[in-house]
């Protein structure tokens, strides 16, 4: 079986984005608030089929954990009941998709973070998706503030009871940074992999594993520049007298392989254990283009892992099992057929 | 020969910090300004022989491309005037060491940025630097706030002066931030390799290098992210319709070989062209200790690049011919013996 571990529905009807200005354009004047969007089964199915259903299907994978489009996000817009509202509605799609078709996708939700609000005001919304709509993880924004790092860092007490929240529903999360409102960095091509990069140093200099021995985080785009440097991460946990890195963090911390060219997956492996590594492909999403170099999408993955030589115990992990051990809840619903 | 492109001086006598010391504390008391720090030739000698130039030897390099300690820069402390003072300061303590050890060091200078305050005003100390100091390059900082990015992007018109500047004195700028005052980012391990992200991002989305078609940056940290994510910055760059990056920016833009692990050099050199790296090892700095792994320094980046397989030829380019290309000035003193 093969479980990609990170998409995100990009795809969603023009209705949701309407929405979504409607309600932007009603921050200051409640008197404009829009209803709810309305998009049928159908509409929904088109979205799919025409896109990552297909990819699923041309590629060869055959379940996503499936969550609300990462860049839209958006925490730094509105306030705090603009996040709630926004959240729980693409929450709520992303919960009819996996019903719509429960053998392709399982959900991951967006939390209603809000820039200076307290993290924990995001548990309802998480116990909501998780005990109600059968979520198996969350995305959580290491930086709610769109590129300013007004947040405190994620090993900060500031942070904890949402980690609390998630050992006590078993449940992991995917460090998402949503688009940035800051010139200075590209989305896709910038924010993301400098919120990977810094939240694994967050992890590097603190004891948090210490106090949440169980949490899992997956750390999305291959773990950002961290694999790239791995010698350096090795070296500075080194002189700064911490463990070693395989006992610092990574019983807690994983990787998945959203990189998009052979030459970075094969580096990945080669440093990072696979025991840390998940099988993703941000499909569809970041890059939707075909290399010219390999006459193949740029974000289909599975290629450069099939090229890797593992054996079928080793696929077996990368494409199942470490999804499985990540996301615990997993395994119940996959067991349940 | 063998010119290592990325050293900073970090291990000067403790007189040089006792001096920053007393310039913070009397920022908002002029009374208590100090007197520039007195530091004799000796001293000098004493901690570059224990340290850089040791490490020089025992490696096999034969002359640094040398610059102030960057994570002191620290733009974002006190005011113009500060920086402007420090720079001064650090600047001519390169300057000596340059005069000391001409066939060992040349140097590069910090500029005196400053949250909020336009490049231009650097303009004058890289003139000074450059015309009466004998230096051939820059450091320039993306983010002078230290961490929370309040500059506009490096391709604003705002950095156009410096730009100019730098064209007209024909000296390269190494970007390079300095120490973050945002908790969220350690400075080595997570601000340093997000800058370097992010200017490489900055540079893919603009036409900076039509506007200014020869000047040169080196991106440091082996560009950051970048090359473990080299499919992902040719797929961006192709859904923007933007050009090749080897059109767009290869030109202008160069990477050094601050990776601290044979498998991220490797990746280095199989993505990035050989035009467009540089050596460097960022020594004495952010990695001190010995990889267990190796029994070698982490930051001995010529063990690397040695075990490559390049020919003569293509290692002299990385060794010299590069570095020659990048800095024009650099020949000039070199042939001049």
């Amino acid at each position: 079986m093969i479980i990609d571990c990170h998409g995100h529905y990009t795809t969603a009807p023009e209705q949701l984005e309407g929405f979504r200005k409607a309600q932007i354009a009603a921050i200051n004047d409640p008197t404009k608030r829009p209803a709810p969007p309305k998009i049928s089964d159908d509409e929904l199915r088109e979205s799919l089929e025409k896109a990552q259903l297909k990819l699923q299907r041309e590629r060869g994978a055959d379940m996503t954990i499936f969550s609300p489009r990462a860049s839209k996000m958006e925490h730094h817009v509105g306030n705090e009941a603009t996040s709630i509202e926004w959240s729980r509605i693409c929450n709520d799609i992303i919960q009819r998709i996996c019903t719509l078709y429960p053998k392709n996708f399982v959900g991951v939700c967006q939390l209603p973070q809000s820039p200076g609000v307290p993290p924990a005001n995001s548990m309802g919304e998480l116990e909501r998706c998780v005990k109600e709509l059968g979520f198996i993880g969350c995305n959580l924004n290491p930086d709610p503030s769109g590129g300013y790092w007004t947040a405190p860092p994620l090993t900060d007490r500031h942070w904890y009871p949402i980690y609390e929240k998630m050992v006590e529903l078993d449940v992991p999360a995917m460090v998402h940074v949503t688009s940035s409102c800051n010139p200075c960095f590209h989305a896709t091509g910038a924010h993301y992999i400098n919120a990977d990069t810094t939240a694994f140093m967050q992890f590097l200099t603190s004891d948090l594993f210490k106090d949440f021995p169980t949490i899992k985080f997956i750390i999305p785009h291959g773990g950002g520049a961290v694999p790239f440097h791995w010698g350096r991460y090795r070296g500075l946990a080194q002189d700064m007298k911490r463990p070693l890195l395989t006992e610092l963090l990574l019983k807690n911390v994983f990787f998945d392989t959203c990189v998009y060219h052979q030459p970075g997956i094969d580096l990945l492996f080669k440093v990072i254990p696979l025991d840390n590594i998940l099988f993703g492909s941000e499909m569809v999403g970041a890059v939707r283009g075909i290399d010219p170099e390999t006459g193949q999408y740029y974000d289909d993955t599975k290629l450069y892992v099939d090229k890797l030589g593992l054996n079928s115990a080793q696929l077996k992990q990368v494409y199942e099992g470490n999804a499985r051990k990540v996301y615990p809840r997993l395994g119940k619903i996959l067991d349940q057929g």
